[in-house]
């Protein structure tokens, strides 16, 4: 269960999603859930999200059931072409003008100097804006957002393009704080949580959230794990530290990061500092973890590479299993996943190597090792770690968390924290 | 340009998806494209979304604005704890009683007791169905969902967790159908493309369209590439059958597949059908390629494993790349790619292997070899082949395209299609 708990907010947000490609299959609406986190930290709840065409009529319906007093993000179909009626659907609505705006114009037309776009500003709508609403820039497109106060809702308006929303969002925030709309953000903290489920989290946290009743505690699960927010009105701060002190005691080494980077770039940051290498051996995972690390600009300072030892020959042939080994306990075993670590660190000359086996399912299972049953090992060079664990998921989940502890058990080797934890790490049953 | 054209349909759709957690930034609904695909050869459309709370009144206020005539689904809340009001809040707003289904109660008890589950059914709110309507069965959870005639609107209620979702909405539209809710699905075609940008296919197909308009086009990007879907009324099918011949004489061999799998499993079936084997050497991937093939079921039967050469001595030490073929030409060439191919295929013993060299980004780029340039080879026993592709994503796209590009290049040779084709394959240029 993931939750929500204290202190209840004051502003009402609603969300109105424009575009087609939202009700026909093409795309999901994930924009506002950009939105929501980006407010994570105000306090304002949001009420209901509508997702409409890009229809003149149905941008207008939808604004209509908003209320006097709420904020209202628009996001989609703010673009140049004929499809793109946001800005006109939203001026028809308040019953005011679009003005062209030669600030905007001006901007516009440095960018597509700047891009060596040979377009006139004729006839383009983006210089347009509804009257009495401010421009927000967009630095990764061409598009401009806008803020201001129509019918009494006070109106954002966002680009549809999920990373051009994002790199608004900030300066939307911004505007709306000028405008006096959005409540000063409460002070947050954040821990996010490798190898955690949602319901182990609000377990071990109670005691803490009922002495703390009044700050705003929300957890859910994200890619690496369970982030944990806790937030204070302005006159709580006091108590926010109080809170804060007692689940850094609580949570201690649980924690892979206190702001919002990834468990691959904490663990990239660790190898950096210390100019510490990394190989790795996968089975179950094919390749997963070796994407993970490999998706983080700047992997190359630390990563060597790895083998996917998928058929056992290869785990013998690539990444020196001992064949005594594969026969006396199975490619699902301790020695197996100790051998593939202590294997491929000799081969790739690294200073730790990462080892992951497993049964990722739906086949595969026996009594004795059922699907999600998989080994982790670690070897450096003067130590050799490894940890069962049992995950519950479908093939596709296992290989996910087995990706997850993998790299957790990176992080926990280089802070000096005990590899496994069976009492307190909850994706699986370390033996 | 994703696009939808030709006849337009009849019956109006609309969808409740009822959450807190969509509207805490937790989840991103996307249990709405999932309905809106699978009602993809149905001749409806989806006219809007509401996201709401687990609120009686926000329900109610929601499906409010839906209109007599309409099919309506409600996904999310339908689970048995009391967070779960779907149901009470669907019988509130028609204002019919809530049932104890006996025979869903003894569906229950039989699930309960498989899985060991020692539960009573007392107070258990998973058989209660508001009057009329008919239950769905659940493979997955125990959650049954419901389809019946409420307030002269067809509703159909669904679970939230998008696995069960997705495995109860055949059984939902049999029912919407047989109760004479829901055309009967449109005779569609599926031609799934890989390495196409939705521009290109639609540019391809424009003459073919303009001769067949009375059909109805969609195309969209989906994970491997561009779905382009054809679709008929019951009086169009001869017209669909000739649209459909000029298609696959127009797209040959840009089709991976005519029926909804992916591009990995495609592979895995040509592999699997010719008893070949494969082998992979990694570089900027980082083992994505690996991971997308091991992500299918069934994938030990073909594929041996591979090398994650992210560091250039890795190249030479793992994958067999010759010292001085990397000094002339650097890593990202078409003879370091060809070289890791065929080291590779010699060391882990395979029929074919697939090499990817190239420069992710964001850093890396020289005014030669820009952000995006990427070879990729395959080698086989008797034939070696090359292709450069230029991404032009950031590098999470660029790395996806190149994995994209790889897995095709197995399946054309594996079809006998030319490996690459710069005519027509527009997401990168090949030499």
């Amino acid at each position: 269960m993931a939750g929500v708990s204290g202190s209840a907010p004051a502003v009402t947000v609603r969300i109105v999603a424009v575009g087609d490609e939202l009700l026909e299959g093409r795309t999901s609406d994930t924009n506002s859930t950009r939105i929501q986190r980006a407010l994570g930290s105000h306090a304002v709840a949001v009420r209901d999200i509508a997702v409409v065409h890009d229809r003149l009529g149905d941008v207008a319906a939808a604004l209509d059931r908003t209320r006097p007093g709420d904020i209202v993000f628009v996001c989609g179909g703010l673009g140049s072409t004929g499809d793109d009626i946001t800005r006109e659907a939203i001026a028809a609505w308040a019953d005011v003008a679009l003005e062209w705006r030669q600030d905007v114009a001006e901007r516009l037309a440095a960018e597509y100097a700047r891009r060596g776009i040979v377009r006139s500003l004729e006839g383009d709508k983006q210089p347009l804006l509804p009257a009495g609403c401010e421009p927000v820039d967009n630095p990764l497109g061409t598009a401009p957002g806008l803020v201001g106060e129509l019918r009494g809702r006070r109106v954002a308006v966002l680009p549809g393009v999920p990373q051009e929303l994002e790199a608004m969002l900030p300066g939307t925030l911004a505007a709306l704080q000028r405008q006096g709309a959005l409540p000063t953000a409460r002070p947050t903290r954040l821990w996010r949580l490798a190898q955690m489920a949602e319901l182990a989290v609000a377990h071990l946290t109670e005691p803490v959230r009922e002495r703390y009743r009044d700050l705003h505690w929300s957890w859910w699960l994200v890619d690496w794990g369970v982030d944990l927010r806790l937030g204070a009105g302005p006159d709580r701060a006091d108590e926010l530290e109080a809170a804060a002190a007692e689940l850094d005691a609580l949570l201690d080494d649980l924690v892979y990061a206190r702001e919002m980077i990834d468990l691959p770039r904490v663990v990239q940051d660790h190898m950096l500092v210390r100019g510490t290498t990394l190989a790795v051996a996968e089975s179950c995972t094919g390749g997963m973890v070796g994407a993970a690390i490999t998706g983080q600009d700047g992997s190359s300072g630390y990563f060597r590479g790895g083998v996917v030892s998928y058929a056992d020959r290869i785990k013998v042939d690539r990444a020196g299993v001992d064949p005594a080994t594969l026969a006396a306990h199975g490619a699902v075993s301790r020695p197996v996943a100790e051998e593939m670590a202590q294997g491929v660190r000799a081969r790739f000359g690294a200073d730790y190597a990462l080892a992951v086996t497993g049964i990722a399912g739906p086949g595969g299972g026996t009594p004795d090792k059922p699907v999600g049953t998989t080994w982790i090992a670690l070897a450096g060079s003067d130590a050799l770690v490894a940890g069962r664990y049992r995950f519950s998921g479908d093939r596709e989940r296992n290989r996910r968390l087995a990706t997850m502890a993998a790299l957790d058990m990176v992080r926990r080797a280089l802070v000096g924290a005990p590899i496994v934890d069976a009492d307190r790490l909850t994706w699986g049953v370390p033996e």
